[in-house]
């Protein structure tokens, strides 16, 4: 069962991990690399992790299992790195927000018995602003955590415990687990997830035109404009990579949005309004 | 000063506003009256008023202030029908969310020295669900109220001292307040308000058609997508006058939001792309 995890990059994610497993009573080693100094010796003081390496490789190689937390691009060069130095006792799992590149790259460089296994996830948690000292041991109790696993891979029999055994922490740190493949992964997260956050952006921008500089009339808007708008906060250095990698479904359901939104607009005056009103109550009603 | 206020219209704001006087230390009398009985009778019944009136047109003559809090084109309808009825020792002050026609009215039909005086009103406060049960004596706290006061009109002595009570009653509750011309209002809320409230509602009625038929994927979007949509709850029967007496404001809003989506969807795999998060974060650094 899992003694030695590796967490590579302590922002936001990472360091939530290290003490959510710590919260659900996980006991053996933790340790921790950050690109940045700061943020790693953030993760250490909040008791993330217990040690940090400057030789990420070598700790990977120490522990059984390296939960990489960085953005999706670096996740990839990782991937590169580690499937050359890890074997068939070691299991690699992830927190990228788009996962067709990463789950193809993990059946090229992993999960054969004779190479580590590679469980590509995605917990639906985070925050409008990244890095350790938010880092927050609530964070993934009561989010879906996504996992794009592959039927198909043949793995060792060691790794496929470490994956069990993965799955249940991940419930332990109070997450509801849910097996996607990874191409309707990528297509459910540009409606749910990613075209929320790209609408709040526009919003946002837009609002900075317009009223940006009278800054008391942003108190008019209240809460209503204060949800709105706090995606708006979220960093271009992780939504770069999500843009790059999840286009075709961003960029339809952008269009979507735009269409609708123009429907509405000829139809103030129409019945065409309330029959809009009416199919947005249904969706708050399910939910 | 102010011993008798008659709220016409006992749902969501009616309710409140009743609580937050007696909150605030209002020892006077408040009647209410009610379209429908059973919001009259929750309002009765929490204490928001300590009476209720069937005969509303008396219950505003016996009054000092009249408080109207029902959708835009009742108020306009009662304005006509009170500015019949009282005279230059009533005040009447509204809660209506475009201030255009009614501040044109008010200009018409009250604001002579022998006639009522009529404060257009607009408290920034409000929930997604209306009705007096979920009434709340801290909904206007921290809110901002705004006037459409016209500096041009004439007032009785007497309707004036009500006019800057009720003034003090309003930050008695806890609310900011804030004048602006009532064109400019309507302007300014096309944007902070009702262009968030119809985005929400575009968002949450196109994703009910996306994944409206299998909930479980609702929850997959975690909080940002509950916060994002939360207004997609709210009711056509309110939004409906907004949209007809804000018409153009909202289509300039609709249009502008429409273009900058697009510029967004083209631009996903450009440099643009940071330039608007960096747009958004200003916007919500200013906060």
């Amino acid at each position: 069962m899992i003694e030695r995890i590796a967490i590579l990059g302590t922002g936001l994610l990472g360091t939530s991990a290290g003490l959510a497993l710590r919260a659900a009573g996980f006991r053996g080693s933790i340790t921790g690399w950050n690109r940045g100094a700061e943020g790693g010796r953030a993760a250490l003081a909040m008791g993330a992790v217990d040690a940090l390496s400057s030789d990420p490789l070598h700790a990977a190689r120490e522990s059984q299992v390296v939960l990489l937390a960085v953005p999706i691009y670096a996740t990839l060069d990782w991937m590169e790195k580690l499937s050359g130095v890890l074997g068939s006792e070691h299991l690699v799992t992830d927190v990228g927000s788009t996962k067709a590149q990463i789950t193809a790259a993990a059946g090229r460089l992993f999960n054969t018995p004779e190479r580590a296994a590679f469980l590509p996830g995605h917990p639906m948690a985070g925050k409008e602003r990244g890095g350790a000292a938010l880092g927050d041991a609530m964070l993934f109790r009561g989010a879906v955590w996504l996992f794009t696993d592959d039927p198909a891979w043949q793995r060792s029999p060691a790794s496929m415990a470490l994956v069990k055994d993965w799955r249940e922490w991940v419930e332990a740190m109070g997450s509801k687990t849910l097996d996607l493949d990874a191409a309707r992964h990528d297509e459910l997260v540009g409606w749910v997830s990613h075209l929320p956050q790209f609408v709040a952006t526009a919003l946002s921008a837009l609002l900075e035109e317009e009223v940006g500089e009278a800054p008391e009339l942003k108190d008019v808007g209240g809460r209503a404009l204060r949800e709105m708008t706090r995606l708006g906060a979220s960093p271009y250095s992780m939504w770069r990579d999500i843009a790059y990698t999840n286009t075709e479904a961003v960029q339809t359901a952008l269009f979507a949005l735009e269409r609708r939104l123009a429907h509405l607009r000829e139809n103030l005056r129409t019945p065409e309004l309330r029959d809009e009103f009416e199919q947005a109550n249904r969706f708050r009603r399910d939910q």
